[in-house]
């Protein structure tokens, strides 16, 4: 989805939520995340060496159920007295995007869908560490 | 997520599935309906008349988790011998998302993130139909 | 977890859900084949034949994302007006559980966790079957 | 899900997973917390108090998020060279369990679904706990 779509439910959303504008677009790399993960497992799951991607296969399902779940958890982020549990999970889902574009990248060169998902897990990582930084930043 | 990277993922699936652009822009949708109906439903929850909004959060919720189960499904569509599967299943998406819509847009004029929600819930239903339609015809 | 808890939660629900004790059977038996189907892709990922276990992965994850939805939406399925949602969605489980044990029953034999795995789709289906025949008596 | 199924799928799984007994609990303690947290989340919506519940919805959800993925995560726990990216999604999780439990008890003596529910997340925490003790021993 467009980030401006998320940014426009936010705007309208009573609470208001503090960084909607990086908050938007890390929800939306999530979203991304889990698509372009759950695509992934599948199309190394028809490769002929689908013996070697294994581990592949199960950090891209990995990864696909942490980002689902930081997305929906960052849907519902305005907490008051909890911002700790999502900068824990936060912390949590850029360690999976990174483990997961680590092993994607080791084969990026092999298999195109693992290269272009190894893009969009260090897209997320970032973006959830801009939300991160955001968070930890004096209000 | 742009549907140009779900694309671009199922260029260099080793199945080459087909409908690969129809099927790119549903689960696109489907992922878009997930993250706008979660979002939705917490920003029902925040709303003063939160009392009058449980219909509306209940069928949030169960919209998103429809069709989140849609977009990872078809993902993985290409399951020789059971497109029927399939296409049950975007039927029931379809009904769950109109359903989502009619409740949405019933408060929309009110609630500014209803009335982006049910136009999301019917995008989504739009692009599911179009999924059908394509399976549907002689290959 | 034992459907007495479910059926505990049900009891103290405000709206005192109707054919709460089939619902409570239900609920459990759609999330113990989440549990079931989840765990059977892994295991069959680590089958020495995996190439040969493909179909059975992909619908094993299908299984799982259909009956985790399953679960979640029949936990509010106090949704008046919307009980015909519940019912396609119910007959849509019904399909996938049983597609997926006989793909798990075709090769119970070389595999034990396929075995265990067609048990338990099987009993998820018959347990959504009970869910269904009781919403379609009258009240 | 019984435990005795969950263990008997693992020791049918070709790696035949370390702590596999103290896996099969926290497995399905995890799927117990989806379950539980999702009813207790939509009994909170059909209280006449809704709008002094929200905070505990919201955590329910939360908490039914994150469980979902641990228990999905530790069914592909045999990820040679991960554990500590497990340690640190199973630390993750009590974390939101304990937080949920804390919610809810500070009024299961108004609704006895927040009780039951508090409970179900504390077993999940010690779960997840024991999980986390059994990986970070000397093999």
């Amino acid at each position: 989805m467009s980030a401006v779509v998320v940014r426009a439910m936010f705007r309208s959303h009573p609470d208001k939520p503090p960084h909607s504008e990086i908050m938007s677009r890390c929800i939306d790399a999530c979203f991304d995340c889990v698509e372009t993960c759950t695509a992934c497992a599948d199309a190394c799951l028809s490769e002929r060496d689908v013996g070697d991607l294994v581990a592949c296969i199960r950090l891209n399902l990995d990864c696909a159920a942490v980002c689902g779940a930081t997305g929906s958890i960052m849907s519902r982020s305005n907490k008051a007295g909890h911002p700790q549990l999502l900068e824990a999970h936060l912390a949590n889902c850029i360690a999976f995007c990174r483990a997961c574009a680590d092993e994607c990248d080791a084969h990026g060169d092999l298999h195109q869908h693992c290269a272009i998902c190894a893009k969009t897990c260090r897209a997320c990582a970032k973006a959830c560490n801009a939300m991160l930084e955001a968070m930890r930043l004096p209000a």
